[in-house]
């Protein structure tokens, strides 16, 4: 029988470590868990060109700093629609280079890092998703930041390790989602587990956000779940935001329009000032994201 | 076979009505669910007469409106401590007279309810007992305002068909409280389910507390959870607090010092403020506790 | 401060002994726990006299050697049927003395206690009141043999807890019964925890009965359920059976029809027999209930 | 905005298609889902050559007709170990040989499948990639028998959704297998949803096996929650077996010995004969693996 060992960490940060606050620096004016809170919002699915820029722009205007749109989309059904794949990517780009925003999507499997680590700042990794080894290592090696979400019903611990998958491969860029768990409960998608968020940052060193809109499943409850996990200590919020909810291609009953993120922004803002987390702002200038890993990168000073 | 017909009930406010924002009236001059944030403080049992007006004093001073103390305790185990019984009822009534804070006590049995209302300005009813209709019947009959506890494995619809109970014999005063449900998740004793407040607050008229204690069961999560159930818009806050957390007689790990209760007002107060739900302070003058119901009691004007 | 110390028993049995293997005595004629397979059957509530007696031939001719069936139901809605109450009683007393079938009949409150131990063998306590500790310490007190169903989120912990108040008390004729748990699956009523059976044989010495008519809410599962149960070793069955499912006040979809019930029996009957566990039979002659507890009660020899 | 369609899929069977029992055709001597009961054992993990191919001999002698074995293992930490990989395929492929047993064993990516497909019967796709869509799409494409197990909080509604993902990719050869999911209790691993197994079986064409050894987490349970699958109406069993599971590398403490597997398979026998299911055996002759498919293959005749 051949010599079994784990693989050698010595040198990995642990995502139970905690000898300091460590910040997910995303761009050259980017960082996440920093001090502010970042608000990351878009639609679900990148359904096209024109519905991406102006809802790129109407988020931009309320306030938030990042763009988040799916190319590739898993669904729980295989006749459901499941993204427009490349050329989604391209209207990603095109957004970015329009806005400035910076850009998550989510990464449903290794073969695709390629093509989307050329587009995105940030990998999302999906709560079915939370356990596939191989994509987490994969997104380990390729050292682009990485925002994981709750597996639907992974406790804490579990979700821990699997943040630990991508640090033992290399890259202390990971941050950490709380998107709601699975419970009995019917009247609502999941169940927001708002404890989750101040458990994680005393367990762990990496920022934690939180999704609202996944939580929940409904667009009516976007706003107090956010303000919840606003003055619960969260680091950001990751909300759904289409301009027509009502034909989206997929979760639209949880998505806000225009109008009610400009309302939650005007509600998130002073809860957050209120709670020393003010709603983080672009800096001037043109951004550049982060120079990629090429080995040796050391976490962010 | 006999004529089997519900009760008639056509006079009696039902939990999922709308029509009005009904505040439950507690004594003269203190009212839950009116625009304030009521908070209710105070050791999970009556351990004494010294240990409880010193509770007593101390959460006063921090701002709680009422006192909140076990007197027969429902436990797990048959071998733990239950609760003083009638003794803890005279500290109570002592406790009343000497602060003016007006006293919530959980009832476990009908029987228990004839001592209970000569003394206790609320009655708890725990989340053992959600679905225990001969005490939610009674209780509703005796008129003296309710808490109802969401019961650990209670669906939101199951928990209003319970105040239902209360509500369709007569007594309109019901307090509904969420103080966590049982899911997989180990880190914290239940799950805090945040959603639960707007979604309650959507589908009844009813207040809607939040007991931060029993949902983490940990200390270091009551102020977490308090400004997350504040800001996503609770009517008031049920807190353990224990002159010695870790000699208490029972849910030591989940009360707070004085210190800890002061610390969490300090944070509470303005983020009411800013949510537009002040935190409840009580007026001046003798306190009364509203007319016990004889028959035809109505609704709160 | 008083002296608080856990009641004394030192003389009681505990759920968790397993100093001996010990079958609850029922009737002259009938022990449950005593290595037969025991089958309860009946409708949810008694509709009605003839309904009762049409329904106890039927379950009897079948091989049933216990008649179910409720007088105070406890229900979600206060709006829906609760029972024919003190009518219904005597009722299940006619049936009993026609058909010599002992009853199983649910208490919801110590306040029906007097009136139901003068009918019933056995009280059944639901699982919305496994923790109603007052009620558990009253059966306790009584004497008279107490099924005791697990609570829809209990662990089997606070299972043998519950139990061990009705113990505790003086009361050694526990008989457990598993009836489905509450879980995310919205296929099922509730999931069926058939390990719990094989757990409670290994940690306790009482009996243990399994519900499939509650745990699966389908009469179409209750007879895989069944069959899985005895499999998995468990002492008896507590099955739903009416006249007419279709009509019935309560559990209609749940309920198993006379000629559903048959066919469940021809195919338990060889399974409890390889299983080495035969479905218990009636033996001839006048049945007689167990003596009543008059203090000194010995358990069964 | 581009058209959006889902994929054709008018010639590909469905999960929930009823119109016949398919059986999935394994090896020229061997079919799941016939009307026998399969029965599947062997290690967790392959940990070397000799100790697959006792267990191998020691399954086969008592009765299993398939040999499972883990070559790639996903672990919940990084730091578990992994499974031997390549290695441990060549060992599969010489106790294939040797023993003539047809081999399941689980593919966790689809960058594995070139690698699996030469030497594996069926591809197992283990809970924590019921929703790997990438991988399931692959397994779909491949065509070889799949062994798919339900999520470990997937509602029966999304495990077939997730089968459904391999059919509609051209592969009907789809095995179902319940392992228990997650809920509140924390005396064994998982939860049995036994009663999932007639669901399926009413919902779908599609075999189903039960996995005892994950559904439990503990070898003394495997023996019950077998013979309860068994009397439900499993199509089979995959149970872990290891020579010396104190020393096991993973999962040890569910894994039988060889002398429990003997025993196990001697009340397992007569069970499955009177429920009509007997435990299959194999045929004489040389084994061929089924041909791979070629894009027309129909589904077995």
């Amino acid at each position: 029988m051949p010599d079994i060992q784990p693989a050698s960490n010595a040198s990995c940060p642990r995502a139970t470590s905690r000898e300091r606050n460590t910040a997910v620096r995303i761009t050259d004016c980017l960082t996440i868990g920093d001090g502010d809170l970042t608000v990351i919002a878009g639609p679900c699915a990148v359904e096209g060109h024109a519905m991406l820029l102006r809802t790129a722009r109407a988020v931009q205007s309320a306030g938030a700093i990042m763009l988040r749109g799916g190319v590739f989309k898993p669904r729980t059904s295989p006749y459901s629609f499941r993204g427009l794949g490349a050329e989604a990517l391209e209207m990603l780009a095109a957004a970015r280079a329009e806005t400035g925003l910076a850009i998550v999507c989510e990464v449903m499997d290794a073969s695709q890092l390629p093509a989307l680590i050329d587009v995105v700042d940030v990998l999302q990794i999906g709560a079915r998703n939370m356990q596939n080894y191989t994509l987490l290592t994969a997104a380990g090696e390729c050292g682009v930041p990485v925002l994981l979400k709750r597996g639907m019903s992974a406790t804490i611990g579990e979700f821990l390790l699997a943040a630990e998958y991508v640090l033992a491969h290399g890259n202390p860029n990971v941050i950490l989602c709380e998107r709601g768990i699975r419970t009995f409960e019917t009247a609502t998608r999941n169940t927001l587990d708002v404890a989750a968020v101040p458990v994680l940052k005393k367990e762990t060193y990496l920022p934690v956000l939180v999704d609202p809109s996944h939580a929940g499943g409904r667009a009516d409850l976007v706003l107090p779940l956010s303000l919840a996990a606003v003055a619960a200590g969260a680091d950001g919020l990751l909300i759904e935001v289409h301009p027509d909810p009502a034909t989206a291609l997929s979760d639209g009953p949880q998505s806000l329009t225009f109008d009610a993120f400009d309302d939650l922004m005007a509600r998130v803002k002073p809860l957050a000032y209120l709670c020393g987390r003010p709603v983080a702002t672009a800096t001037r200038g043109q951004r550049q994201r982060r120079p990629r890993r090429t080995g040796a990168t050391a976490m962010p000073a």
